[in-house]
């Protein structure tokens, strides 16, 4: 199915689509990175735990109406979306400051924000992905002021059902990135991926963190943790 | 007039007034300070340049409808203010790319920016004065969405005002940082200065810097420049 190998990023590969112009296969590597690339591992398995996480979640998300670039998972590691072109922004959504929140304004760590925090980065690595304003995000996108609102209040649907879902299997939904792309159509649907390595969780239970952090601050087998949230998932259905 | 020192910040001291409680008296300081307050310096006649370039640009814009603490000058270094509580924000507009948005965004220096890019930075010394968005400005100060909106408005306007105030005198209104406060009616009113300390300057003719970059680049005196521009606003009127 897949055909020429488009673009590879830290995480995933893109393939084009034999006789598909409007569709691409996304292969979930095994790799790790954080500190803009700085730190890399490889983790056997990880390809696999994020193709099956966002697979799930974004199924939940079609369900709920969220439109998104998601068709279905092809196998382990590999999964067939619509072709979209990324827009480029990270949207990070915050319901518990942590990470560069708690660095940047210097609140303390499990502030709650309610309303919860939005946040655009400009994604570039070169630059270390800063933080941006909309007035930046207008000048740096092909963006509308009326689509950014749009993109803003998508992710608050997204924020909503995705507390409930991981709220399902004690998890804690922290902050999580988000990425946005625009497809033939011109419409901006949800893209890219939601997964451990893009999510900030945290049981429930014992406090402790569940995602890439573990991989950032060498707190334990990051494979044990992504496997964990796979099982809580697929227990659910 | 002048009662007691109240608080002593890089550029000003803030002194109470004696029989009103309201009132401040601004007395402007010689001293000069970059880099958030690592690179420092001590300038002859510069408490004076910008307490009369900045009374001369606050009765411009009362003039114009915009409300803000200016109440007069009281002599060379000192003016009477209402007094406000400020708002933790550095609002920033800016016209042409220049200073840290070129490193923020990877944007050229010199590209005009139409419309105008508005910037919060949150007012605090110890975490570097970082920028924020509006959801972080919700959450750090006591202003509500309406009232960012409200002072988001009032920029544009001291923005329109002061471009065709200083294209009069040959100078190329860049960028520029503004202070809102709140004062003893609940009203936010534009507060702190307006001078060649927190505005971008450059010559309609020469190009050359006219403001406080001539002292972080190390362009040339200092105090020439800056009576420069109260010369040439003094020739207006």
């Amino acid at each position: 199915m897949k055909d020429q190998l488009l673009y590879e990023g830290k995480a995933k590969q893109v393939f084009t689509v034999q006789d598909d112009e409007n569709a691409l296969v996304l292969s979930y590597k095994n790799d790790a990175t954080a500190f803009n690339g700085e730190k890399k591992a490889e983790f056997q398995g990880k390809g696999r735990y994020n193709n099956l996480i966002s697979a799930r979640v974004f199924d939940h998300l079609k369900k709920h109406g969220v439109p998104s670039h998601f068709k279905k998972a092809l196998n382990d590691t590999e999964q067939l979306v619509e072709k979209t072109t990324i827009i480029p922004l990270e949207v990070i959504v915050r319901n518990v400051a942590a990470g560069s929140l708690v660095r940047r304004i210097g609140i303390s760590e499990k502030t709650e924000l309610n309303p919860p925090v939005i946040e655009f980065c400009y994604k570039n690595d070169e630059l270390g992905d800063p933080l941006i304003n909309d007035d930046h995000a207008l000048l740096l996108t092909d963006t509308s002021g009326d689509e950014l609102d749009q993109i803003k209040q998508m992710a608050l649907t997204v924020n909503q059902r995705l507390q409930i879902l991981f709220q399902e299997v004690d998890l804690q939904l922290v902050d999580f990135k988000l990425e946005f792309g625009r497809n033939a159509a011109g419409e901006i649907v949800l893209s890219d991926e939601v997964s451990p390595d893009t999510c900030r969780l945290w049981d429930v239970k014992t406090g402790e963190k569940m995602d890439k952090d573990v991989f950032r601050e060498d707190l334990g087998d990051l494979m044990t943790v992504y496997e964990t949230i796979l099982q809580r998932l697929e227990a659910l259905s």
